[in-house]
Protein backbone atom coordinates (compact mmCIF):
# COMPACT_ATOMS: atom_id res chain seq x y z
CA UNK A 1 0.00 0.00 0.00
CA UNK A 2 1.11 3.53 -0.88
CA UNK A 3 0.35 6.76 0.55
CA UNK A 4 1.40 10.28 -0.90
CA UNK A 5 1.30 13.40 1.07
CA UNK A 6 -1.14 11.54 3.56
CA UNK A 7 -3.58 10.47 1.26
CA UNK A 8 -3.83 6.79 -0.41
CA UNK A 9 -2.32 7.50 -3.81
CA UNK A 10 -0.36 5.19 -5.64
CA UNK A 11 1.20 7.86 -8.27
CA UNK A 12 3.49 11.27 -8.35
CA UNK A 13 3.60 14.48 -10.43
CA UNK A 14 6.20 13.65 -13.47
CA UNK A 15 7.96 16.89 -12.41
CA UNK A 16 8.88 15.82 -9.10
CA UNK A 17 12.30 16.48 -7.96
CA UNK A 18 12.65 13.01 -6.55
CA UNK A 19 12.55 11.64 -10.12
CA UNK A 20 14.34 14.53 -12.13
CA UNK A 21 17.34 14.81 -9.66
CA UNK A 22 17.51 12.35 -6.91
CA UNK A 23 16.62 15.00 -4.75
CA UNK A 24 15.40 14.01 -1.76
CA UNK A 25 15.91 10.78 0.67
CA UNK A 26 14.54 8.03 2.05
CA UNK A 27 14.76 5.05 4.49
CA UNK A 28 13.00 1.79 5.21
CA UNK A 29 12.21 0.01 8.76
CA UNK A 30 10.33 -3.08 9.79
CA UNK A 31 6.76 -1.95 10.96
CA UNK A 32 5.96 -5.07 13.73
CA UNK A 33 2.28 -4.85 14.30
CA UNK A 34 2.08 -1.31 12.76
CA UNK A 35 4.76 0.50 14.60
CA UNK A 36 8.08 0.93 13.30
CA UNK A 37 11.06 -0.74 14.97
CA UNK A 38 13.89 1.38 16.45
CA UNK A 39 12.01 4.58 15.45
CA UNK A 40 13.72 6.86 17.34
CA UNK A 41 16.73 6.29 15.36
CA UNK A 42 15.00 5.83 12.03
CA UNK A 43 13.26 9.49 12.85
CA UNK A 44 16.56 10.87 13.94
CA UNK A 45 18.06 9.84 10.74
CA UNK A 46 15.32 10.79 8.17
CA UNK A 47 15.38 14.31 10.43
CA UNK A 48 18.98 14.52 10.13
CA UNK A 49 19.14 13.60 6.37
CA UNK A 50 16.56 16.45 5.55
CA UNK A 51 18.71 18.88 7.11
CA UNK A 52 21.42 17.75 5.20
CA UNK A 53 19.19 18.64 1.90
CA UNK A 54 17.78 21.48 3.87
CA UNK A 55 14.59 20.33 2.97
CA UNK A 56 11.87 20.27 6.18
CA UNK A 57 11.18 17.15 7.33
CA UNK A 58 8.13 15.27 7.54
CA UNK A 59 6.18 15.38 11.47
CA UNK A 60 7.19 12.51 13.37
CA UNK A 61 3.32 11.67 14.86
CA UNK A 62 2.11 12.35 11.17
CA UNK A 63 4.79 9.91 9.91
CA UNK A 64 3.90 7.26 12.92
CA UNK A 65 0.21 8.07 11.40
CA UNK A 66 1.16 7.19 7.67
CA UNK A 67 3.25 4.08 8.43
CA UNK A 68 0.40 2.28 10.82
CA UNK A 69 -2.04 2.76 7.81
CA UNK A 70 -0.03 1.36 5.25
CA UNK A 71 1.13 -1.59 7.55
CA UNK A 72 -2.99 -2.63 8.19
CA UNK A 73 -2.93 -5.13 10.02
CA UNK A 74 0.42 -6.95 8.73
CA UNK A 75 2.18 -8.42 11.36
CA UNK A 76 5.04 -7.80 9.90
CA UNK A 77 6.38 -5.92 6.89
CA UNK A 78 8.84 -3.26 5.16
CA UNK A 79 7.94 0.00 5.31
CA UNK A 80 9.59 2.54 3.18
CA UNK A 81 9.32 6.68 3.66
CA UNK A 82 10.56 8.71 0.94
CA UNK A 83 10.75 12.58 0.96
CA UNK A 84 11.50 14.36 -2.13
CA UNK A 85 12.41 17.99 -3.17
CA UNK A 86 8.22 17.83 -4.23
CA UNK A 87 7.43 19.40 -7.53
CA UNK A 88 8.65 22.52 -9.28
CA UNK A 89 9.75 24.37 -12.22
CA UNK A 90 12.80 23.02 -14.81
CA UNK A 91 16.01 23.85 -13.38
CA UNK A 92 18.17 22.59 -10.49
CA UNK A 93 17.49 25.48 -8.44
CA UNK A 94 14.86 24.77 -5.83
CA UNK A 95 11.50 26.87 -5.02
CA UNK A 96 12.37 29.23 -2.17
CA UNK A 97 9.67 26.90 -0.22
CA UNK A 98 10.20 23.71 -1.19
CA UNK A 99 6.82 21.61 -1.08
CA UNK A 100 8.26 18.49 -0.57
CA UNK A 101 6.71 15.14 -1.46
CA UNK A 102 6.11 12.70 1.44
CA UNK A 103 5.95 8.72 -0.01
CA UNK A 104 5.02 6.21 2.85
CA UNK A 105 4.57 2.43 0.88
CA UNK A 106 4.45 -0.56 2.96
CA UNK A 107 5.86 -3.81 1.44
CA UNK A 108 6.14 -7.57 2.25
CA UNK A 109 8.61 -8.44 4.54
CA UNK A 110 10.98 -10.62 2.64
CA UNK A 111 11.45 -14.41 2.94
CA UNK A 112 14.85 -14.88 3.46
CA UNK A 113 16.14 -18.58 4.24
CA UNK A 114 16.33 -18.89 8.02
CA UNK A 115 19.58 -20.24 7.46
CA UNK A 116 20.73 -16.61 6.78
CA UNK A 117 20.83 -15.55 10.25
CA UNK A 118 21.22 -18.64 11.98
CA UNK A 119 24.39 -19.52 9.04
CA UNK A 120 25.33 -16.61 8.04
CA UNK A 121 25.35 -15.50 3.98
CA UNK A 122 27.54 -15.62 0.92
CA UNK A 123 28.62 -12.11 -0.40
CA UNK A 124 30.05 -10.32 -3.63
CA UNK A 125 33.25 -7.95 -3.23
CA UNK A 126 31.81 -5.28 -6.14
CA UNK A 127 33.91 -3.97 -8.36
CA UNK A 128 32.48 -0.76 -8.66
CA UNK A 129 34.00 2.04 -6.32
CA UNK A 130 32.06 4.77 -4.25
CA UNK A 131 33.05 7.64 -5.35
CA UNK A 132 34.26 10.43 -2.37
CA UNK A 133 32.05 13.30 -2.04
CA UNK A 134 31.89 14.56 1.68
CA UNK A 135 28.95 16.86 1.06
CA UNK A 136 26.30 14.04 0.79
CA UNK A 137 28.49 11.19 2.79
CA UNK A 138 26.22 9.18 4.95
CA UNK A 139 22.86 11.02 3.39
CA UNK A 140 21.08 7.90 2.34
CA UNK A 141 19.67 10.15 -0.70
CA UNK A 142 18.18 9.32 -3.57
CA UNK A 143 21.25 9.42 -5.95
CA UNK A 144 21.76 5.37 -5.57
CA UNK A 145 23.11 4.46 -9.15
CA UNK A 146 26.22 3.36 -7.31
CA UNK A 147 23.79 1.02 -5.42
CA UNK A 148 22.17 -0.35 -8.96
CA UNK A 149 25.34 -0.93 -10.43
CA UNK A 150 26.93 -2.47 -7.99
CA UNK A 151 23.72 -4.73 -7.63
CA UNK A 152 24.07 -5.63 -11.30
CA UNK A 153 27.46 -7.40 -10.83
CA UNK A 154 26.30 -10.29 -9.63
CA UNK A 155 23.19 -13.08 -9.86
CA UNK A 156 23.16 -15.57 -8.21
CA UNK A 157 20.38 -15.94 -5.79
CA UNK A 158 22.53 -17.73 -2.92
CA UNK A 159 25.14 -14.61 -2.70
CA UNK A 160 22.85 -12.41 -0.60
CA UNK A 161 25.15 -8.74 -0.22
CA UNK A 162 27.89 -6.95 -2.25
CA UNK A 163 30.86 -5.15 -0.04
CA UNK A 164 31.29 -1.83 -1.67
CA UNK A 165 34.39 -0.47 -1.08
CA UNK A 166 35.73 3.60 -2.58
CA UNK A 167 37.98 4.74 -4.65
CA UNK A 168 41.10 4.29 -2.29
CA UNK A 169 39.95 0.59 -1.58
CA UNK A 170 38.73 1.17 1.80
CA UNK A 171 35.79 -0.97 2.74
CA UNK A 172 32.41 1.28 3.33
CA UNK A 173 29.26 -0.57 3.52
CA UNK A 174 26.77 -2.99 1.59
CA UNK A 175 24.76 -2.61 -1.42
CA UNK A 176 22.09 -2.19 1.00
CA UNK A 177 23.34 -2.86 4.53
CA UNK A 178 25.86 -1.35 6.83
CA UNK A 179 28.86 -3.81 7.75
CA UNK A 180 30.56 -4.31 11.29
CA UNK A 181 34.08 -6.41 11.63
CA UNK A 182 35.34 -8.12 14.72
CA UNK A 183 39.10 -8.33 14.94
CA UNK A 184 39.63 -10.13 17.67
CA UNK A 185 38.20 -7.90 21.09
CA UNK A 186 37.42 -5.24 18.63
CA UNK A 187 34.09 -3.73 17.07
CA UNK A 188 35.02 -1.79 13.78
CA UNK A 189 32.81 -0.18 11.58
CA UNK A 190 33.66 1.89 8.43
CA UNK A 191 33.86 5.85 8.57
CA UNK A 192 31.20 7.17 6.11
CA UNK A 193 32.73 10.99 6.14
CA UNK A 194 33.56 10.46 2.51
CA UNK A 195 30.74 7.89 0.86
CA UNK A 196 28.50 5.62 1.98
CA UNK A 197 24.97 5.44 3.87
CA UNK A 198 24.87 5.97 7.71
CA UNK A 199 21.92 3.31 7.97
CA UNK A 200 19.52 3.76 10.90
CA UNK A 201 20.72 -0.05 12.62
CA UNK A 202 23.85 0.96 12.52
CA UNK A 203 22.97 3.98 14.75
CA UNK A 204 21.05 2.07 16.82
CA UNK A 205 23.78 -0.62 17.78
CA UNK A 206 26.34 2.47 17.93
CA UNK A 207 24.53 3.35 20.97
CA UNK A 208 23.62 -0.12 22.09
CA UNK A 209 27.66 -0.74 22.46
CA UNK A 210 27.77 2.42 24.02
CA UNK A 211 25.19 1.54 26.82
CA UNK A 212 27.25 -1.79 27.50
CA UNK A 213 30.51 0.33 27.67
CA UNK A 214 31.69 -1.86 24.33
CA UNK A 215 33.45 0.19 22.26
CA UNK A 216 33.17 0.29 18.33
CA UNK A 217 35.84 1.79 16.62
CA UNK A 218 34.64 4.05 13.57
CA UNK A 219 37.57 4.76 11.20
CA UNK A 220 39.05 3.77 7.95
CA UNK A 221 39.40 0.05 7.14
CA UNK A 222 41.76 -0.71 4.43
CA UNK A 223 40.25 -3.78 1.99
CA UNK A 224 42.99 -6.43 3.37
CA UNK A 225 41.54 -5.99 7.28
CA UNK A 226 38.40 -7.27 5.89
CA UNK A 227 39.91 -10.64 4.46
CA UNK A 228 41.58 -11.12 7.78
CA UNK A 229 38.83 -10.38 10.21
CA UNK A 230 37.59 -12.42 12.84
CA UNK A 231 33.97 -12.04 11.52
CA UNK A 232 32.47 -10.07 8.95
CA UNK A 233 28.52 -8.51 9.82
CA UNK A 234 26.30 -6.97 7.66
CA UNK A 235 23.32 -4.80 9.06
CA UNK A 236 20.09 -3.25 8.17
CA UNK A 237 16.36 -2.76 9.45
CA UNK A 238 15.17 -5.43 7.60
CA UNK A 239 17.89 -8.42 8.08
CA UNK A 240 18.89 -7.57 11.40
CA UNK A 241 22.58 -8.52 11.53
CA UNK A 242 23.84 -11.48 9.42
CA UNK A 243 27.42 -12.93 9.58
CA UNK A 244 29.39 -13.01 6.17
CA UNK A 245 30.38 -16.40 5.80
CA UNK A 246 31.69 -16.17 2.45
CA UNK A 247 33.20 -13.25 0.26
CA UNK A 248 33.51 -14.71 -3.39
CA UNK A 249 35.54 -17.60 -2.53
CA UNK A 250 37.49 -16.86 0.63
CA UNK A 251 35.50 -18.29 3.31
CA UNK A 252 34.62 -16.63 6.92
CA UNK A 253 34.45 -18.02 10.23
CA UNK A 254 30.89 -17.49 12.44
CA UNK A 255 31.45 -16.31 15.16
CA UNK A 256 28.94 -15.39 17.94
CA UNK A 257 29.05 -11.83 17.58
CA UNK A 258 26.25 -11.74 15.13
CA UNK A 259 23.86 -13.45 17.62
CA UNK A 260 24.72 -11.10 20.02
CA UNK A 261 23.95 -7.79 17.88
CA UNK A 262 20.41 -9.51 16.75
CA UNK A 263 19.86 -9.24 20.63
CA UNK A 264 21.56 -5.68 21.06
CA UNK A 265 18.42 -4.81 18.41
CA UNK A 266 15.86 -6.75 19.88
CA UNK A 267 16.61 -4.94 23.26
CA UNK A 268 16.22 -1.69 22.08
CA UNK A 269 13.70 -2.27 19.97
CA UNK A 270 11.19 0.61 21.71
CA UNK A 271 8.18 -1.64 19.86
CA UNK A 272 9.40 -5.27 21.53
CA UNK B 1 2.42 19.44 -21.73
CA UNK B 2 3.65 16.04 -20.58
CA UNK B 3 3.62 12.96 -22.13
CA UNK B 4 4.03 9.47 -20.26
CA UNK B 5 5.00 6.41 -22.64
CA UNK B 6 2.69 7.78 -25.43
CA UNK B 7 -0.32 9.11 -23.47
CA UNK B 8 -1.00 12.26 -21.67
CA UNK B 9 -0.26 11.95 -18.39
CA UNK B 10 0.96 13.88 -16.15
CA UNK B 11 2.25 11.43 -13.00
CA UNK B 12 4.37 8.18 -12.92
CA UNK B 13 4.13 5.42 -10.39
CA UNK B 14 5.62 6.16 -6.94
CA UNK B 15 7.69 3.35 -6.90
CA UNK B 16 8.84 4.57 -10.27
CA UNK B 17 13.35 3.17 -10.10
CA UNK B 18 13.56 6.97 -11.53
CA UNK B 19 12.13 8.42 -8.31
CA UNK B 20 13.96 5.64 -5.74
CA UNK B 21 17.08 5.58 -7.28
CA UNK B 22 17.67 8.18 -10.09
CA UNK B 23 17.92 5.03 -12.29
CA UNK B 24 17.46 6.29 -15.83
CA UNK B 25 18.82 9.18 -18.10
CA UNK B 26 17.36 12.50 -19.60
CA UNK B 27 17.86 15.33 -22.15
CA UNK B 28 16.94 18.52 -22.95
CA UNK B 29 16.61 20.12 -25.62
CA UNK B 30 14.90 22.86 -27.98
CA UNK B 31 12.25 22.26 -30.29
CA UNK B 32 11.78 24.41 -33.16
CA UNK B 33 7.92 23.95 -34.88
CA UNK B 34 7.43 20.58 -32.86
CA UNK B 35 11.09 19.50 -34.28
CA UNK B 36 14.25 18.62 -31.96
CA UNK B 37 17.32 21.00 -32.78
CA UNK B 38 20.57 18.95 -33.33
CA UNK B 39 18.54 15.44 -32.98
CA UNK B 40 20.92 13.14 -34.50
CA UNK B 41 23.16 14.30 -31.58
CA UNK B 42 20.54 14.44 -28.73
CA UNK B 43 19.13 11.25 -29.37
CA UNK B 44 22.72 9.26 -29.99
CA UNK B 45 23.81 10.85 -26.72
CA UNK B 46 20.11 9.37 -25.22
CA UNK B 47 20.94 5.75 -26.55
CA UNK B 48 24.53 6.02 -25.54
CA UNK B 49 23.42 6.77 -21.98
CA UNK B 50 20.66 4.49 -21.77
CA UNK B 51 23.24 1.56 -22.98
CA UNK B 52 25.92 2.87 -20.30
CA UNK B 53 23.31 1.77 -17.62
CA UNK B 54 22.06 -1.00 -19.59
CA UNK B 55 18.66 0.20 -20.13
CA UNK B 56 16.86 -0.39 -23.52
CA UNK B 57 16.65 3.23 -25.56
CA UNK B 58 13.46 4.15 -26.92
CA UNK B 59 12.64 3.98 -30.18
CA UNK B 60 13.92 6.95 -32.55
CA UNK B 61 10.38 8.21 -34.29
CA UNK B 62 8.34 7.41 -31.62
CA UNK B 63 10.22 9.89 -29.73
CA UNK B 64 10.23 12.59 -32.56
CA UNK B 65 6.15 11.93 -32.48
CA UNK B 66 6.21 12.04 -28.72
CA UNK B 67 7.90 15.25 -29.15
CA UNK B 68 6.09 16.76 -31.57
CA UNK B 69 3.05 16.46 -29.61
CA UNK B 70 4.05 17.84 -26.61
CA UNK B 71 5.45 20.78 -28.51
CA UNK B 72 2.27 21.35 -30.23
CA UNK B 73 1.79 25.12 -32.07
CA UNK B 74 5.15 26.74 -29.87
CA UNK B 75 6.88 27.81 -32.04
CA UNK B 76 9.81 27.30 -29.48
CA UNK B 77 10.01 25.54 -26.45
CA UNK B 78 11.96 23.55 -24.29
CA UNK B 79 11.68 19.45 -24.03
CA UNK B 80 12.97 17.45 -21.20
CA UNK B 81 13.10 13.19 -22.57
CA UNK B 82 13.72 11.05 -19.30
CA UNK B 83 14.02 7.45 -19.36
CA UNK B 84 13.73 5.42 -16.54
CA UNK B 85 14.49 2.05 -15.26
CA UNK B 86 10.52 1.75 -14.73
CA UNK B 87 8.76 0.37 -11.83
CA UNK B 88 9.90 -2.54 -9.82
CA UNK B 89 9.88 -4.47 -6.86
CA UNK B 90 11.87 -2.89 -3.83
CA UNK B 91 15.63 -3.27 -3.66
CA UNK B 92 18.23 -2.11 -5.96
CA UNK B 93 18.39 -4.97 -8.32
CA UNK B 94 16.92 -4.72 -11.89
CA UNK B 95 13.67 -6.99 -12.80
CA UNK B 96 15.82 -8.83 -15.61
CA UNK B 97 13.38 -7.20 -18.30
CA UNK B 98 13.63 -4.09 -17.36
CA UNK B 99 10.33 -1.85 -18.69
CA UNK B 100 11.29 1.65 -18.58
CA UNK B 101 8.98 4.55 -18.13
CA UNK B 102 10.10 7.10 -21.16
CA UNK B 103 8.62 10.95 -19.89
CA UNK B 104 8.58 13.90 -22.66
CA UNK B 105 7.30 16.96 -21.43
CA UNK B 106 7.59 20.53 -22.81
CA UNK B 107 8.23 24.00 -21.31
CA UNK B 108 8.00 27.63 -21.99
CA UNK B 109 11.73 28.71 -23.80
CA UNK B 110 13.13 30.84 -20.58
CA UNK B 111 12.82 34.48 -21.39
CA UNK B 112 16.74 35.26 -20.87
CA UNK B 113 17.57 38.52 -21.43
CA UNK B 114 19.24 38.83 -24.57
CA UNK B 115 22.55 40.54 -23.35
CA UNK B 116 23.63 36.83 -21.99
CA UNK B 117 23.93 36.04 -25.95
CA UNK B 118 25.11 39.61 -26.61
CA UNK B 119 27.40 40.53 -23.85
CA UNK B 120 28.18 37.46 -21.94
CA UNK B 121 27.51 36.63 -18.35
CA UNK B 122 28.25 36.65 -14.66
CA UNK B 123 29.13 33.42 -13.48
CA UNK B 124 29.82 31.56 -9.83
CA UNK B 125 33.15 29.53 -8.39
CA UNK B 126 31.35 26.63 -7.38
CA UNK B 127 32.43 25.57 -3.86
CA UNK B 128 31.17 21.46 -4.01
CA UNK B 129 33.31 19.74 -5.53
CA UNK B 130 32.22 16.36 -8.18
CA UNK B 131 33.41 13.40 -6.91
CA UNK B 132 35.36 10.65 -9.25
CA UNK B 133 33.20 8.30 -10.70
CA UNK B 134 34.70 6.93 -14.41
CA UNK B 135 32.06 4.15 -13.81
CA UNK B 136 28.92 7.36 -14.39
CA UNK B 137 31.44 10.21 -15.74
CA UNK B 138 29.63 11.81 -19.16
CA UNK B 139 26.29 10.29 -18.77
CA UNK B 140 23.26 12.43 -18.47
CA UNK B 141 21.62 10.33 -15.38
CA UNK B 142 18.84 11.18 -13.07
CA UNK B 143 21.73 11.35 -10.07
CA UNK B 144 22.10 14.96 -9.61
CA UNK B 145 22.27 16.02 -6.26
CA UNK B 146 25.82 17.66 -6.67
CA UNK B 147 24.35 20.11 -9.38
CA UNK B 148 21.22 20.75 -7.20
CA UNK B 149 23.51 21.34 -4.15
CA UNK B 150 25.85 23.64 -6.32
CA UNK B 151 22.89 25.36 -7.67
CA UNK B 152 22.07 26.00 -4.54
CA UNK B 153 25.11 28.12 -3.92
CA UNK B 154 24.30 31.35 -4.96
CA UNK B 155 20.75 33.50 -5.12
CA UNK B 156 22.09 36.38 -7.29
CA UNK B 157 19.92 36.62 -10.62
CA UNK B 158 22.16 38.35 -12.47
CA UNK B 159 24.53 35.29 -11.62
CA UNK B 160 23.60 32.75 -14.67
CA UNK B 161 25.52 29.73 -14.04
CA UNK B 162 28.25 27.94 -11.35
CA UNK B 163 31.40 26.62 -12.98
CA UNK B 164 31.95 23.21 -11.15
CA UNK B 165 35.36 21.67 -10.52
CA UNK B 166 35.96 18.27 -9.32
CA UNK B 167 37.90 16.64 -6.02
CA UNK B 168 41.04 17.55 -8.14
CA UNK B 169 40.52 21.23 -8.48
CA UNK B 170 39.91 20.91 -12.37
CA UNK B 171 37.37 22.68 -14.44
CA UNK B 172 34.72 19.82 -15.30
CA UNK B 173 31.76 21.96 -16.48
CA UNK B 174 28.57 24.49 -15.59
CA UNK B 175 25.64 22.82 -12.99
CA UNK B 176 23.63 22.62 -16.82
CA UNK B 177 26.56 23.79 -19.25
CA UNK B 178 29.39 22.22 -20.75
CA UNK B 179 32.53 24.72 -20.71
CA UNK B 180 34.59 25.18 -23.89
CA UNK B 181 37.84 27.47 -22.91
CA UNK B 182 40.09 29.86 -25.77
CA UNK B 183 43.20 30.00 -24.93
CA UNK B 184 45.60 31.90 -27.50
CA UNK B 185 44.45 30.11 -30.62
CA UNK B 186 43.24 27.24 -29.24
CA UNK B 187 40.07 25.68 -28.44
CA UNK B 188 39.88 23.15 -25.06
CA UNK B 189 37.15 21.16 -23.55
CA UNK B 190 37.50 19.27 -19.97
CA UNK B 191 37.69 15.68 -20.22
CA UNK B 192 34.74 14.10 -18.72
CA UNK B 193 36.23 10.32 -17.96
CA UNK B 194 36.29 11.00 -14.29
CA UNK B 195 32.67 12.65 -13.93
CA UNK B 196 30.69 15.69 -15.42
CA UNK B 197 27.80 15.11 -18.45
CA UNK B 198 29.07 15.34 -21.92
CA UNK B 199 26.09 17.28 -23.12
CA UNK B 200 24.73 17.25 -26.94
CA UNK B 201 26.02 20.67 -27.76
CA UNK B 202 29.19 19.95 -27.04
CA UNK B 203 29.05 16.71 -29.35
CA UNK B 204 27.46 19.12 -32.22
CA UNK B 205 30.56 21.81 -31.26
CA UNK B 206 32.97 18.97 -31.59
CA UNK B 207 32.51 17.82 -34.70
CA UNK B 208 31.44 21.08 -35.97
CA UNK B 209 34.73 21.80 -35.63
CA UNK B 210 36.20 18.52 -37.02
CA UNK B 211 34.45 19.77 -40.06
CA UNK B 212 36.21 22.89 -39.78
CA UNK B 213 39.91 21.25 -39.13
CA UNK B 214 39.52 23.19 -36.20
CA UNK B 215 41.08 21.31 -33.34
CA UNK B 216 39.51 21.24 -29.77
CA UNK B 217 41.50 19.73 -27.38
CA UNK B 218 39.47 17.17 -24.77
CA UNK B 219 42.13 17.53 -21.63
CA UNK B 220 42.11 18.19 -18.27
CA UNK B 221 41.94 21.76 -17.24
CA UNK B 222 43.32 23.09 -13.88
CA UNK B 223 41.25 25.97 -12.51
CA UNK B 224 43.96 28.00 -12.95
CA UNK B 225 44.10 28.18 -16.85
CA UNK B 226 40.48 29.08 -16.26
CA UNK B 227 41.23 32.47 -14.74
CA UNK B 228 43.73 32.92 -17.19
CA UNK B 229 42.29 32.05 -20.63
CA UNK B 230 41.27 34.48 -23.67
CA UNK B 231 37.66 33.47 -23.57
CA UNK B 232 35.45 30.96 -21.19
CA UNK B 233 32.47 29.94 -23.07
CA UNK B 234 29.09 28.05 -21.60
CA UNK B 235 27.15 25.61 -23.84
CA UNK B 236 23.81 23.76 -24.05
CA UNK B 237 20.82 23.53 -25.62
CA UNK B 238 19.03 25.48 -24.67
CA UNK B 239 21.40 28.94 -24.49
CA UNK B 240 23.38 27.87 -27.48
CA UNK B 241 26.92 29.50 -26.44
CA UNK B 242 27.12 32.33 -23.87
CA UNK B 243 30.86 34.27 -22.96
CA UNK B 244 31.61 34.55 -19.53
CA UNK B 245 32.44 37.72 -18.43
CA UNK B 246 32.92 37.07 -14.60
CA UNK B 247 33.77 34.32 -12.51
CA UNK B 248 32.83 35.87 -9.13
CA UNK B 249 35.40 38.90 -8.95
CA UNK B 250 37.36 37.91 -11.91
CA UNK B 251 36.66 39.71 -15.26
CA UNK B 252 36.95 38.14 -18.60
CA UNK B 253 37.49 39.55 -21.82
CA UNK B 254 34.30 38.99 -24.47
CA UNK B 255 36.23 37.60 -27.53
CA UNK B 256 34.67 36.49 -31.01
CA UNK B 257 34.49 32.75 -30.51
CA UNK B 258 30.89 33.17 -28.90
CA UNK B 259 29.61 34.12 -32.12
CA UNK B 260 31.00 32.04 -34.25
CA UNK B 261 30.31 28.85 -31.95
CA UNK B 262 26.76 30.31 -31.89
CA UNK B 263 27.17 30.29 -36.17
CA UNK B 264 28.29 26.74 -35.91
CA UNK B 265 25.44 25.45 -33.80
CA UNK B 266 22.85 26.99 -36.31
CA UNK B 267 24.52 25.80 -39.50
CA UNK B 268 24.53 22.03 -37.71
CA UNK B 269 20.73 22.62 -36.98
CA UNK B 270 19.42 20.20 -39.41
CA UNK B 271 15.77 21.66 -38.55
CA UNK B 272 16.95 25.04 -39.72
Amino acid sequence: MIRVDGTAQTVVPATDRGLAYGDGVFRTLTAIGGRPRHWRHQYERLAADCRSLALPAPDRAFLEREIALVAGDAARCVVKITVTGGSGARGYRRPDAPQTTVIVASSAYPDYPATCRAEGVAVHACTIRLALQPALAGVKHLNRLQNVLARSEWNDPDVREGLMRDAADRLVCGTMSNVFLVEDDRLVTPALDRCGVAGATRAVLLEAAAQRARTVAIEDVAWDRVLRANEVLLTNSVIGVWSVRRIGDHALPRGRMADELNRWLDEADETA
